[in-house]
């Protein structure tokens, strides 16, 4: 989307949303450790991928709704980085051949085409897995068992998140969708809710328990997260007809080449760039009870909203 | 292995091995909720490939660990019933065509044969998923910080095990070593410990960790359990040649086809039916300490060492 508005106020707190994507960057590569290992082929396919340079938005998120509770992003790293890892898995797998078959992703070969697909789909799971050992570390580390209780959560709100109810039920219902005239326009709100919406707002409520937040808040900032995970993947499905490629690091129009039940497929793309906007608002509606200390939430819906890759 | 011994005396134990399993079996068939899903596909294929009646050796293991210091096994199935859901998973994705290409499983078609490729991945991607969500809810329901603790080290626990580190770096050394006649005789050890071992000693140590063992009682379970787990996959292999198809439910000689660098095609079997009586009687050894507590976990020994399928 273009963006219109004049966001000059933003610059400090843009300035510290790259702060904290370099803090996620550098702690994600430190976290595989390869010493260990008499085969480093799985570590090497594991960090090809992770360590591709995504736009680390979920741990970014995290990290900024913990901040603005005061919890300082350095003390939860590891805890915003496991998101990252379960959100690689989910893009590793999804690019296997047996799903979404695809060669490039971030302008780069895809796991599969590099390591074959048998390290890929190993790869996926040990990104999944080792997502879950870090939070339980983290738990462990911190020490006081009202800390112990936040891991558990944190572990539970990403396993539900990422689990067969939501994201993977997502999936199922964006592969089904391939090639079918007979989807709902309905259905592609749902698709992309359980398949991207959900991960997001899991990140933004990690943030939430991370930070303290009430209970009030926690609901306010879930439905600050579901607009904007559903607001992302539209502009996704925007991008894939409308962005450049070159830009993007991946091929365009393959959506519609694969016969995805997309928003702007479904409901045409005026109606999808309105939707976003609509989604926007709301997402700004949330955020107003929380006054200035929201402002990097702001502009992390502004960056969702108006980005070109 | 044929079983030379008489085992009277295990019969009142025995039954209580098969009353553990059967609250195994019954406890994970309430565990895939399928009410709230739109597309209930991904449920059944879980469902499919987690309820095909296996031996459950592993949650019996760690309910068995945890009964011998006083904890009762009702109170912890679900923990248990964790580590089935991450073995099943580590069954759905072994099968796999890009991986082991079997088709057939415990005497059914395998995942993908029934479902499709892109279903039984990301089934076995629930399962995995699922494990850690099941662990996070058992350790914030139980409510004091003491059992919160507990749960936090059975996800560390469960995950080393099987990430990158040892199952699947198992499974990439396995993987590697199809058809290759340089793999040194040393390295199928190393193989069957991160494949096999590490995760059901991993069980043994949740029902350590459970049961709340000490320190000194805690290494010792898990030299128990690296031993069985050892024995475990020597045996899977000598079945593999020497077995019943029939009473297996799967193909034998699979491992000769595929040229795997299995225990006793790189020793020899009568090597590979003297390590698995050295590895028993290790076993027995670190048992000693127990007393009679250990009967089961001795019978448990038996039951692996002496099975036929």
């Amino acid at each position: 989307m273009k963006k219109t508005d004049d966001h000059h106020c933003h610059c400090q707190i843009n300035k510290g949303l790259d702060e904290l994507k370099a803090m996620v960057d550098e702690h994600l590569g430190k976290i595989i450790d390869r010493a260990s290992l008499p085969d480093p082929a799985i570590a090497a396919a594991m960090n090809y991928s992770l360590l591709a340079g995504g736009k680390r938005l979920r741990p970014v998120m995290c990290l900024a709704v913990a901040e603005m509770f005061g919890s300082p992003p350095e003390d939860i790293l590891e805890a915003a980085c496991a998101i990252e890892l379960v959100h690689t898995y989910t893009l590793v797998h999804d690019d296997l051949p047996a799903m979404d078959d695809d060669d490039y992703r971030r302008g780069r070969l895809t796991c599969h085409r590099v390591y074959g697909e048998a390290t890929a789909i190993l790869a996926g799971d040990a990104l999944l897995t080792l997502a879950f050992e870090l939070l339980a570390e983290f738990g462990l580390k911190g020490g006081g068992a009202h800390h112990g209780r936040k891991a558990l959560r944190l572990i539970r709100e990403l396993a539900a998140a990422a689990g067969y109810r939501e994201l993977i039920c997502g999936q199922m219902m964006d592969l089904a969708s391939e090639g079918r005239d007979d989807v709902p326009p309905e259905a592609v709100e749902e698709i992309g809710r359980r398949k991207t919406a959900a991960l997001i707002c899991a990140a933004i409520r990690m943030g939430a328990i991370l930070g303290g937040a009430t209970a009030e808040e926690f609901e306010r900032l879930s439905r600050y997260g579901i607009s904007m995970g559903m607001a992302f993947q539209i502009i996704d499905d925007l991008l894939n007809i409308e962005g450049d490629p070159e830009q993007m690091g991946k091929k365009t129009g393959t959506d519609r080449k694969k016969g995805k039940a997309t928003y702007p497929a479904l409901w045409g793309r005026n109606k999808a760039h309105e939707r976003v906007m609509d989604l926007y608002h709301a997402a700004a509606g949330e955020l107003e009870h929380f006054g200035s200390r929201a402002a990097v939430l702001r502009l992390l819906a502004d960056r969702i909203v108006f980005r070109q890759d």
